[in-house]
């Protein structure tokens, strides 16, 4: 069993990794830090609310009850050395002083945008750009680094890379267009979603997102040679907004390929899609995307949870009628499984089988 | 003042059709029918839950207080000719035996879709295709009617058409990919979208509803010469889902203009656009559109209501970045204000003006 | 292995009896029953929309594949012998022609309120009430029925009830006074609650509602004695209401107690009380009442699932400062795992394991 | 015109008293103040997000044009002689310790809850309790100050209030039990009810709440004589609850009364009340106590606005079964109109005209 520590472990990332990490086969969660005012209580303590008793757990899943008397330590003061792997929830801001500072000792695996743009830093989706870790040998002798760092990629991104990734293998890509429709976890807690700004609502703006989606599916589908990445030359545009649901990012795809493609050659290479390197991990989906005939799906209530949130539900495949070789689809993936702790677990996971940690 | 009939009075369209001629300057609401089961009853009658007492009033407005004393006609025994102009709330299936038996006599302005699609009936936005209302005649001789069907375009329509007219007019237009997220209210009541079905949840999928948006945008803004409509020839794609919102349409529109133009372009032909036939129209906004710098708008919570209903907020004008000549914005349009009974409204005023009812 | 048949399959309630009989180790469904319309055809096909192709499954759980290939039955045609007990989940004008029919060879539990009210019919909660069973011994007398017709207690009324029996047990009841905030779900889906009309919205009246909580809850926590049941003379009054909730009916109850008692007594009594009679039945919750000190509990969406949705959850015990000896706490029940279909399963496990079905 | 002066005007609150002071006939906005950080900017580049260029405010009405440049000032700097009357807006933390620096030289009329519960201090609502204004006097006299100060009730408390004060007058109470269903706007942004917590949900407390309910409805209710009040003698008790509303509270009230009374009797004195008093203020409702026959009203989306979001909508009257003399109700109460800052103004309005204020 490896060893892990959770830094940022009060906040919803945070507890996520926990509920990914609980009863975990090959990882057992040996630290938790966060900010200095949780440090020297116990978890379950740290969670409480003094004043009015509340226990601050927000997953759907309960608290691991192993988990509730570990020790809270601050993130600063931590010693990396103690653990195998880093899974980092923290915000992008403390990321960026404190996880090189990790990194320089152990792996980390981060769900903040810090360092994800960086040219010796890979975003790894397992079983759509897994040769990519090779880019992590690369990143600890540029920065003299026996961990590093390996981010996972914005929550909007994942669905729809795992999704162009058969269509551009097969048919090629010449431009994609998105709009997405995304859940209120996507935006956290602090402040999060105020419930009297979405009710009878649509909020058509997510600060940044956009340009980061655009950039990471680039990257995510580009070539790994010679030691670096080459991102992918087709165009991305995409419009992000925020809708009155809970978990679970909806988008509605538009792609023109190179080939031309009929809908039932996309769903028949979505379906079939698998990567064997993937395929015995403990947190990976038996399917990448479940494509479902029915009209009226994907709706993210009835499908974020398919493959226990690791799958990307794909419908409504069709053709385009603007674009040259168009077609058009929607897809979910639920934002806080695959799109965040759950799918930094298994990007563990992977580097773990691979011998880049442990 | 003209003497206008509304045909499917009960109904909730039907109830927005008597809020819009409510102190209506031109037009006085002298007949209204409905269904069997409501023909004989006084209107408020008509609308009272029997068993329970309640009052199925829809609207937000009050119910007229001088209309509720109206004897509803049973719609299929209506007298047409004791009118001058038919506002028909009724469903397609219904329209297609009615409304040609109305139009024999007198003027129909209909929200179904029945007719939309035919050769010689245009689909009237005033101050955006005015010049189409010269078809009604060629209808009237082809049909040998002395009056005429002329429908509203669907609610989801509208919004998108009023705001690509300005750029087709300055920049001409290649291609346009709109996803929508609409309104519940656009699938009105019997049945609607169930409460369990829309909470925590998007539904992708609106039967028939991006056909109808993609053919009528194109005859919208058509051509009319020699008694014809020429379809626009730019290519129209479009993802149409329902989110949990009561009132107003929100769609994220790209557009590949045929010239090259910048943002701040786009929202000056927008703000400027106006069409001096409609400027004096009682139901008419004063602006069409509206230009909103805020980042965070148009949501249509906050401006499904810009004038009155009756005018369409644009918002996040921006640079695409896959599409030649690329420009992507947000919109938001009332669809049961201009989207719906006012917008037929208004379009009864452009014809009363120009002289083909009354 | 006994036979059950479900009738009123396709309904959502039919559904959630096919879910709660899922690999159930004494019963297996062995006929499903609906309207004539559904008759014919596979199940699967009854369910899926010919002109959409929409497949009509509304439940959480995924339909048992076993059961798509079952040939749906016309309910009026159904051979009730052919089965040892049968669910009936048809509406209240149905179950009174049908349900008699039924009975007179078969064991009929119903979430129907048809035959509630009749002196010679129980209410059975298993764990609360089990020993009214003996009822249905004077009913068979009565109307020389083989079979019998046992209903469930309406959805709001039932975690009220589990709730007041070990108060009353402990220290007596001279009255209670309810409101309730209950989900869509109990509405159904024909109609059901419109997305428009419970959107920003509590809906204050739901129809009959509130005397079948007042008159059931005293019968269900009536004596039995000398064959029949003697209502419980503690007064009840209630106020329900509908809230913007999927699933799961809240409950603010003020109890006047007969002794004296205080919120720590309360929570006592709720937390140690079990039937021995209903521990080892396979749906039984391992506890009827769940206690939760975090002041911020119950809530529906955290606490309906709470022993797979047949606890009832109890929070904010505390003085009562308007009435004599005056408790009052907060209660969340599922209304249809424990308020419906799966609370009808564990009465027909109940009756097995005590002979009355078999 | 008097001069008044809005502390912690950035705020929601503050924002809803500009909006109730637009184009006041008696009162004039000559100042705005708020905290450090907001001090010195022009309240329009107070409200603009640096960062995004988000305008930050939040009422549904339109920030008036002419208060948006406005200088807004340090609150705890700012000079209460150059103004008739302060409006307060902020945090009760504060309020503590502002409030009485103002009221040494002026007239507070304040939405915190800091003086409420003082001895001096009256709760007043017009037309129901304006004769505890004279309380105001003895408040001057025991802590010498020329101005006072005078805190609105709770949200909460103000529309159960209203509707007991005609039941009290003509059938007396002997206790009162009340369940709330409370908008999200009652809990301000600060953090406020976050969407994620909200959705699909109930959240069963709101911390202090049912106190104050219960505290203030006896001080309000209570005789006023030899300079003080005396609080009412009936007892209250409430449940506090949280719903997915934007503004509105719903509450349900059972009231034992003194007398025997029929509802049709608990309509005609709700109906009937009127203060003649408050009829010629500004601010006043019309009618202070509407009542609807319809039993599905009242709903908060429906009537919150009634009479300006003045007036508390009532139905559903009806004999109770549990209490004696038992008669139960629904209300909705505008919680951010009459409950809060335009609620103030109304208290402003009295104060002024019978000579406490300027």
């Amino acid at each position: 069993m490896l060893k892990a520590a959770v830094v940022g472990a009060t906040g919803i990332v945070g507890q996520q990794f926990l509920v990914a990490l609980h009863n975990h086969p090959w990882i057992k969660v040996a630290a938790l830090a966060a900010s200095e005012r949780s440090a020297g209580r116990a978890y379950k303590d740290a969670l409480t609310d003094e004043k009015t008793g509340a226990f601050r757990w927000f997953c759907d899943e309960p608290a691991p009850a192993q988990m509730l008397s570990i020790p809270v330590q601050n993130a600063i003061e931590m010693d990396p050395t103690k653990v195998d792997v880093i899974f980092s929830a923290i915000e992008s801001d403390q990321a960026k002083i404190l996880e090189p500072k990790f990194a320089a000792t152990t792996p980390v695996i981060s769900t903040a945008s810090a360092f994800r743009y960086e040219k010796d830093v890979p975003i790894l989706i397992p079983g759509v750009n897994s040769a990519h870790a090779a880019l992590l040998k690369e990143q600890q002798k540029a920065r003299g680094w026996k961990g590093f760092i390996t981010p996972d990629p914005n929550c909007t991104t994942i669905g729809m890379a795992v999704t162009l990734k058969p269509i551009f293998d097969a048919f090629g890509i010449r431009s994609v267009i998105m709009t997405s429709m995304q859940a209120m976890s996507g935006a956290g807690r602090s402040p999060g979603v105020l419930g009297l700004d979405i009710l009878d609502n649509v909020i058509p703006y997510i600060v940044g997102e956009e340009e980061k989606v655009q950039k990471e599916t680039q990257k995510i589908l580009g070539g790994f040679s010679r030691g670096s990445i080459h991102p992918a030359k087709f165009l991305v545009s995409c419009t992000c907004t925020r809708v009155n649901v809970r978990e679970g990012h909806t988008e509605a795809v538009f792609v023109s390929t190179e080939k031309s493609c009929e809908p039932a050659d996309i769903a028949r290479v979505m379906q079939d899609y698998n990567d064997p390197k993937v395929a015995g991990l403990p947190s990976a989906p038996k399917r990448m995307i479940v494509v479902n005939s029915d009209p009226f799906r994907p709706q993210p209530r009835l499908d974020r949870d398919a493959e226990n949130g690791m799958a990307t539900t794909v419908g409504r495949i069709r053709k385009d009628t603007a674009l040259e070789n168009g077609i058009k689809y929607m897809l979910v993936s639920h934002n806080t499984k695959m799109g965040a702790a759950k799918g930094a677990v298994l990007v563990a996971e992977l580097l773990i089988k691979d011998g880049y940690i442990g």
